[in-house]
Formats: structure tokens, sequence, C-alpha cells
């Protein structure tokens, strides 16, 4: 039988030990989890954030891994914890969102709120849960406690707000919804909504007032140092520069307008 | 029988390959060890920092863990390298204070410098111990050597100063410890010191001159945005902006002084 | 049979999803794999210190290991991606030459053109090879698949340029090739080459203008803040500042000059 994959991804930073203990807690209930570390920097309280790398990721894991996310502004506070079984994986989290972009992907099977005690650690801290709680539940379910054991059933769960392109005529309006370390800007706009577009005909593309010269199928496909739109590895549009960082040179970020529209003048492709 | 953990606390960053070479040099001498990062981001050269952090985690670890805390401006000098079994757990770290804060909560059963040179490489760098002499050395103590094979008993070892509270009538004074990645002001103060003042009335805290409207169990318990105390995950008392990051907009950092005082003017709770 | 080891480097970062989806992919390949980070902190594209990084802790790993360094601006172009054997390691990475360093040291056994697609995810995005192609293909090794079965046998892969020092009379001319997280000078002159010197009598060493007033065994015999020379953990020469940061103090930085030449006043030692 496969050792048990937890895979972790918070907002905890790794300057302090926060990551670490809850590591320790999950390997005294689990000696055999192999632990994976998404990230920890997910900015403090940024549940958006915590809920779109979750979701670009968590499917290139093993059957039968745990996910434990913990971007938590309310801890200690009344929202609740919930436990999810979603096809062959597991998700444990505060209840205030951060899977919802999982769950847009696929429907929990199982959603329940942790309650058990038994599954906690005998004091919980009321400003570290992630150690005293979700690790712990975490843990259980990577030992092979059932989702349903941890509390329970609920019919909903907190859901954010994930802001989705819109599609006006030849025209489709999106947004940057994260800059990578390489200053790639990810947009919201899958592919099959520009593909629509280009099978009518050329389109152009702006991000924020600036146009994107060219849309190609790899950074390389352009000088070093031009501008030009890529198909991403969550199959989305992205905004790059090759060899460059496309949010600084732009002066671009999150949230940044992003436009997609069939062209009088052949611009892109 | 359970694989063995080997925690890590270094300085090193995760920049350079520092960290990766100790991880090989362990895995090929223990190759079962399950190896857990706590932080490899205490600031360079910084054992107080270094101490605290491996103090506030090391208890959730499994027994059986080995923490191998490599802090360690000495590098290379004459200061002696140790082992130390508390309990369960066991040490391996520079002789420089950086194991004081655990040794203050929990008194070694036995200490020991390691000077056996059959548990280091045959080679040992003068600049970079932790790869030839520290991760051998927890390696072998996961693969299970004992402590005192690694080299002579000592009675003492260094130990460092870690600012404890004064308690003066009815005040209570201390300090920020550390400032953590949300900018919540962790302090020196324990809870029962609070509570004890608490018990004789109302109190009221301050921190490097800034009054503290309230003490709650936790951050959300106050409108996002407003200062307040909270006992945080180690139970001593901290200063946080729920939401916010209280080092900043304080302009507080490390060492600052906290007062808790009796109040004439129920201020807090 | 001992778990294989997966070694990591690459130019991810850690803030984004990016190398946890990687490990996730191999999990569900090689699932006994055991993952270790070098470093996700090369600076983004930066093949030369990526190359540097791998050559400096490879040796340390378990025989056995596989190495996966993905630093590659080229992604989805024509850029081959490879597989090496050197001894008992395996290397997987773009064919761009961040493997130059490690085999200057170690001539490859076998290399190959990693072009068996059933060694490939299904869909291969054109911008994240690194989960699509590398992983997999690391993933199969540790597995048990042998380099030679991931594709067509080749003579040569790409090289970049690593600046080696000169030898002219009685001076040596260097460079700085990194700089740590210490702050401290790693050059590229090999200790042999100055112990040459030193055996003819007196040296004296500077770097970018600065004259290093001593050559030690390690920071520490140095007072604080004094600046020195060390031969550091891959035996090179290191301009360091005991307890300081040298490249911060004297402004210098990759690719600075280092020099290293008789002397008529007895400077070092």
């Amino acid at each position: 039988m496969p050792r048990p994959t937890i895979a972790l991804l918070t907002d905890f930073g790794q300057r302090d030990h926060y990551a670490g203990a809850m590591k320790g807690v999950i390997l005294t209930i689990c000696p055999d989890a192999v632990l994976v570390d998404i990230t920890h920097e997910i900015p403090a309280h940024d549940i958006l954030t915590g809920a779109l790398e979750l979701a670009a990721c968590y499917r290139y894991f093993p059957a039968g891994t745990v996910f434990l996310a913990v971007v938590d502004p309310g801890v200690g506070s009344a929202r609740r914890a919930i436990a999810a079984q979603c096809g062959d994986y597991r998700f444990v989290a505060p209840d205030n969102g951060v899977l919802t972009a999982v769950f847009a992907d696929r429907q929990p099977g199982r959603l329940v709120s942790i309650t058990e005690r038994r599954y906690a650690r005998p004091t919980v801290s009321r400003t570290f849960e992630g150690r005293d709680r979700f690790a712990p539940a975490a843990a259980w379910l990577a030992k092979g406690v059932e989702v349903a054991a941890l509390g329970a059933p609920l019919r909903e769960c907190v859901r954010i707000d994930i802001p989705v392109p819109g599609l006006d005529g030849d025209r489709v309006t999106g947004r940057v919804l994260r800059v990578d370390r390489f200053g790639n800007l990810v947009t919201n706009i899958p592919r099959a909504m520009v593909e629509r577009l280009l099978a009518a005909g050329p389109i152009e593309i702006d991000v924020h007032g600036h146009r994107v010269p060219s849309l190609v199928e790899t950074y390389a496909a352009v000088p070093g140092g031009a501008l030009c739109a890529v198909f991403g590895s969550t199959d989305t549009l992205e905004i790059a520069i090759n060899g460059g960082h496309a949010a600084e040179r732009l002066g671009v970020g999150r949230g940044a307008g992003v436009e997609v529209a069939r062209s009088a003048t052949a611009v892109v492709p």
C-alpha cells in the first residue's frame, strides 16, 4: 500500500516555525505520511490566491492525496473547519472559500463540518488551529479515517467570488488573476473563448491599455524582451515577456483588465 | 518500526545549495530518514531567534525525532559541537546557545561533545560543518547510534541570555521576542502572569508607548484593522492587528518593551 | 531496497504552485520517491547559477539519486530535453547548459535526448515542461527505467561558458561566481592555485579594488566585522566578513574581478 500524501498550502511563510509545527503534528499521528509543500507563501490572509493556487495543481497529485489548505484570517472565530471528499482527493480547510475554485472544478461528493474532538489536539489554540485542528484532521484522513467520521455533514459551505470573464459580442473581457514569480500575467480567460473568436478571424489583445502584439505557442517564439500572449499551463491566456518580467515592465498587477476582441486590422495571429 | 524524523532549523536560507547538501549527506547515511524543514530562514547568525523558533515547535514532533539546529557564526572555530538527549528527543547543534530555550524547558538527560571522527565526513570543511559534522551526526542518531556514542560527556554547555519578563508589584515588564510573518508581536510574557494581574482587576497593556485597547481570545474578535492583544500559540502575550501587520503599523520590532499593569480606569478586558 | 531520491533544482520560486505540481506528478508515477529540494530560488532564467549550485552539491547525495534541474528560458521551444547517467547519478534537464558544471566534473557515461512519449504526460504544456516532461522522466528513472530507454543517444549537448581563472606568471585572475545568503563572495579560484603561489612566498588578495588583509582557515579567525579570505566549502577562494555581509559592505557582486598575486610586502599570510 502506498504511503499517503499530504500536500500543504498555507500563508504561514517559511521564516517562522508554523509549517514545521503542523508537520510535526501530522507525523506524530501518521508517521507514514509523505509531506509535500505546495506553497507557504500565499500572501497573508489572501483566500483568493490560495484558492487559485490549489485549484491549479491538485489534479497532478496521486489519488488519495489529502490537501491541507490553511489561509485563515478567521482563525479561532466561529467559522467552521471543513473536510471534503472530491473523487479520490480529500481536502481539509477553514470554511472561508479557500476551496471555492477546487469545488467549481469538482463538486464534493461529501462535505462535513469538522466537529469530532477526538480528531483534534487535546488543547486547541485560538490563534493556531492549523496546528491543533487542521493538521490533525488531515493526518487522520491520511491514516484511513473517513471524511464522514470527522463531523456532521454539510449541504453548503462558504464560496468566494472568483472573477469570471465576460463575453460581449466579439469581445472577451477578463482579468489578471495572478502574477507569477516570472512576472507572467495569468488571466481568467480560457483558451476555448479565445479560440472561438480566432475561428472567425484575426483578434487583438490588450492588457491594461497595452496592446499585446502576438499570440504564440510559448515565450521563446518571440524575440527576447518582446511582449506576447500564450496559453499557460492551466490553459488560460497569459501575458508574458520572453526572458523578462511582464508585470514590472508594464506596471500591471493582479486585477488588471484584459480584453480580447475581433480586429479590423489583422494583428494576431 | 517508524521511519526516523530529522527536523532541520538553520540560517542557511533557501537560495543556496547548503540545506540540500546537508540533506544529501543525511540520506546517504540514513536512507529511511524523514526530513522536515522547520525553517532555513533564521536571520544570518541570529542564535536567539533560532533558539526561540526551535523551542516553540519541537514538542509537536514525534517521539524519537532528531533536531538538527545549525545557526553557527563560529563555524570552523574551537567552539564545540554538541548532541543532547531530552526525553524522547535528540538535538545536534553547535555549542553556542542555540539549544538554550529547549534546555530551559526540558533539561537534557545526556549531553556530549561530538568528538568521534567516525560520525563525521572524512574531510571536514572549516566553513561548512553543517554538511560535514552536524548532518552526519544527526543521521547517525536517526540510524540508531546513541547520543553517548558521539563523544565525551559534558556537564555544561553554552547558554545565551533570553529576556525574561520582570514583575514589579502590579506591573509586568516584558519584551517583543519575535515578529512573525503576519506582523504579530510575540512577547515573552506568559499567560499566567497576565491572568494573575487580571484576577485582581482590570489591566492596561502598552507596547512601545502604544496602548492596546483589548485583550481577546483571537484576532477576529476585534474589527478588521483594530489593535488587540491575545495569548498566542505558545501561550504568551501577543500584540496583533486583525487582518493587518502590527509591526509595520506601530513601527515596533523585536526588543520593544511591553507593559501590563493594573489599571485605575478599566480598559481591559 | 532503499527508496529512490529525486533532488530538485529550479528557478520556479516557492510562491507559485509550480514545484508542488511537479512533485505531485512525480509521486503519481513513483510513490516511493524521496523528494529533496536543493533550491527553487535560482534567479529566473539564470542557467549559470543553476549549473553552479547543482555542481556544488550533487556529490553529497546517495548513489542512485536522480537530479531534476529545470532552469528553462527556452521552455516549449525546439531545445531538447536530456537525461544523463554520470556514475551512480542521473540527471534530467533541458539541453541548455544547466548540466555544464556537473559534466565538467564527471563526464556522462550515457546521454540521451528525451523523446519517448510514453515517459511524458499525455498532454505537454508548451509553457510548463517541468511538469509534463521533466518531472515524469525523472520519476520513471527513479522507478527503475534506464536512461537509455528515454530516447535517442546523443554525442554532445549544449555547454555554457563558466568563467575560469587565468594564471599569468605570479598572478591569478578570477571572478566572483556567486554571492551566497551570508554575503560571502564565492570565487572560481581553486585552493590549489593559491597554494602554489603561497609555496613561493607571501601573496596579496584583491577583490574589485579592495585589499583583503588575511587568508585564514575560517571566518571566526578574524575579529567580528573584519574582511578575510578563506577556502570555502567547495574548496575555492571565498571573500567574507566575519559576522557581516561582504557583498553589501564592499558593494561587490557576481562577476567582480579577484586577483591573487605574489607580494613584495608580506601581507598574507
